[in-house]
């Protein structure tokens, strides 16, 4: 059988094989024998099926389909950005938990960019994956409601689904960031920059939340000039951190957004002629071999992972329920760039 | 028909829709019917057209019907393993390439299993992916065959292909491995370690290859207990720096095999009452910013995913010729730990 063409009418409910028989005015199993591709149908009554279903817009679930038949059982994982060390061991642990399965677990990145993550989780749905892990790039997924209806379990996590309810599994970015940003007030420092990633993206506005609280708490005021938001690239990520360390009122600490922001703002300081204290959130490799070592606010990146696919896996063996945010928390791990007092 | 859409004519010996309806003595119109599931078809029919179809092992080549019917084209690479960064830059690179030629890229991890391989190139192949880029696991490619000759372009990287002829792109792992010790050897070391990945990797035992030929060309012996292959895993890794660190005839300097090997034994050597030399295979981020800085035998990872999907996409616009196998070249980096000398 060839594919049935992707529905048009996107946010409407979607057609089942009753309305096709209906319809065509024939009975149900006449409709799965072509629907299937199954012998035993006339010519004329297979045509008038078909027109049916493009009538309709009658999507096979293929998911059900290519289980039925034996096929290995494949999710699919919609990642951010396949050079971000920080999804290595998420997405290791989401293969896992689908090995553990019997499933393939099969990976494409969005590279930050909604169009192309919504481009990538239709093309896995296209190619009969029976769930998916997205870690989305844009805020609307209504766009996934008919892969939802027809069968494809979905699974949101690092970030919220937008416009749709559906499970999510996070780290709590917000109290994460509150908790760095309060160690850094605790030893003495008042003026602290933060250097973050787009504040569309939702842990990076929780962050930037988490650090504005963490100011307040302590009635510290936050001055523009601290606060610098946008790409992770390492020539932005400079241009900030020499920006917030130099000006009026020089930062005395700042706190990274996330491991890509960090690992730059390690370089600016390891040419600066003063101590400044830096606390980072995300862990990362060898960040406990550098001197100072990097004070991080640690997510647990295979967690999430397991947690995500482990929760998509009970979808997928029917587990009912409304969908859940499940929220991890975060861990704080002082290695001394942390702890540097403030240096006037 | 999809045939002449591809560059599958390089091949020759497929079964073609002709010769099923010569088989099952209909017409080539009648086979078309069946094949894309069109209806028109008396159930007899079908049956005697499905059998010949399964008699000659005919395929329809889906990615030219998928590319026909404008949906996305795609291309599958296989990994090693999500979690090592080294495959961070490659697969990004493909990715980058891929859609530079408007083709989405779809991944799956190997995990290092050729069983797992296998079913992963096999089952992207049953989605439809136009081309596969490859990071092999196992040494035996034949199960590839068929998709290849149904005109589904395979390009081998980082390791080659085995047991078939297939387009393969390498770094000079021998090479680089016996620079990095010549480097070593210069700098006054006699006693010099190699801890490696398993041997049955290719580029494992290339770069053991290139510290024999390195200690044989300065003619230098290579005692058994210098030499340690195996998992990367952290703890195997220390207890091999360990053994190799200790004994009767302890090393004065450290070539690993590769990044994962070369974050550990910097972790083991941090630890060291003595400074101990190492070279590490591959570069690794933050590599420049550890005390001291860690001397790299550096691959660009990045150009060998681009030269691989650059490869493919020639491939798949039906570039003809034999299967290629590129080789480029790796860089020296110099840092400080490659040139610490002999403790004694």
């Amino acid at each position: 059988m060839p594919e049935t063409a992707r529905p048009d009418h996107r946010y409407g409910n979607r057609p089942t094989m009753k309305d096709v028989a209906a319809r065509a005015g024939v009975g149900l199993k006449t409709v799965s024998r072509v629907v299937n591709g199954e012998p035993g149908v006339t010519p004329d009554t297979e045509r008038r099926v078909q027109e049916a279903i493009d009538a309709l817009g009658f999507r096979r679930n293929d998911s059900a389909r290519v289980l039925r038949k034996g096929r290995t059982a494949s999710i699919g994982l919609v990642l951010e950005d396949l050079a971000d060390p920080f999804y290595g061991p998420l997405s290791r642990a989401v293969e896992e938990v689908a090995r553990a399965h019997g499933a393939l677990l099969i990976n494409g990145s969005s590279a930050e960019d909604p169009d192309r993550e919504q481009e990538l989780a239709l093309a896995l749905c296209a190619r009969r994956v029976d769930g998916l892990v997205v870690i989305p790039a844009g805020d609307d997924h209504r766009y996934l409601e008919p892969e939802i209806k027809a069968g494809v379990a979905t699974v949101f996590v690092d970030r919220p689904a937008g416009k749709i309810d559906a499970d999510v599994v996070l780290s709590d970015s917000f109290g994460g960031a509150r908790d760095g940003v309060a160690h850094l007030i605790a030893h003495g420092h008042r003026r602290i920059g933060f250097i973050g990633d787009q504040p569309r993206i939702h842990t990076a506005a929780e962050r930037l939340r988490g650090y504005r609280a963490a100011m307040a708490e302590a009635d510290l005021p936050v001055h523009d000039s601290w606060v610098s938001l946008g790409s992770t690239a390492p020539d932005r990520v400079r241009t900030a951190a020499d920006a917030i360390l130099s000006g009026p009122e020089p930062v005395t600490a700042i706190f990274a957004g996330n491991n890509r922001v960090t690992v730059t703002v390690v370089r600016v300081l390891a040419d600066l002629d003063r101590p400044v204290a830096l606390v980072g959130f995300d862990d990362f490799e060898l960040a406990d071999l550098l001197r100072p070592g990097v004070t991080v606010v640690a997510q647990d990146a295979a967690q999430l992972g397991r947690t995500a696919a482990e929760r998509l896996f009970h979808r997928l063996d029917g587990a009912p329920g409304n969908p859940q945010r499940i929220e991890l928390p975060t861990r704080l791990i002082t290695r001394g760039s942390g702890e540097l007092p403030p240096a006037d």
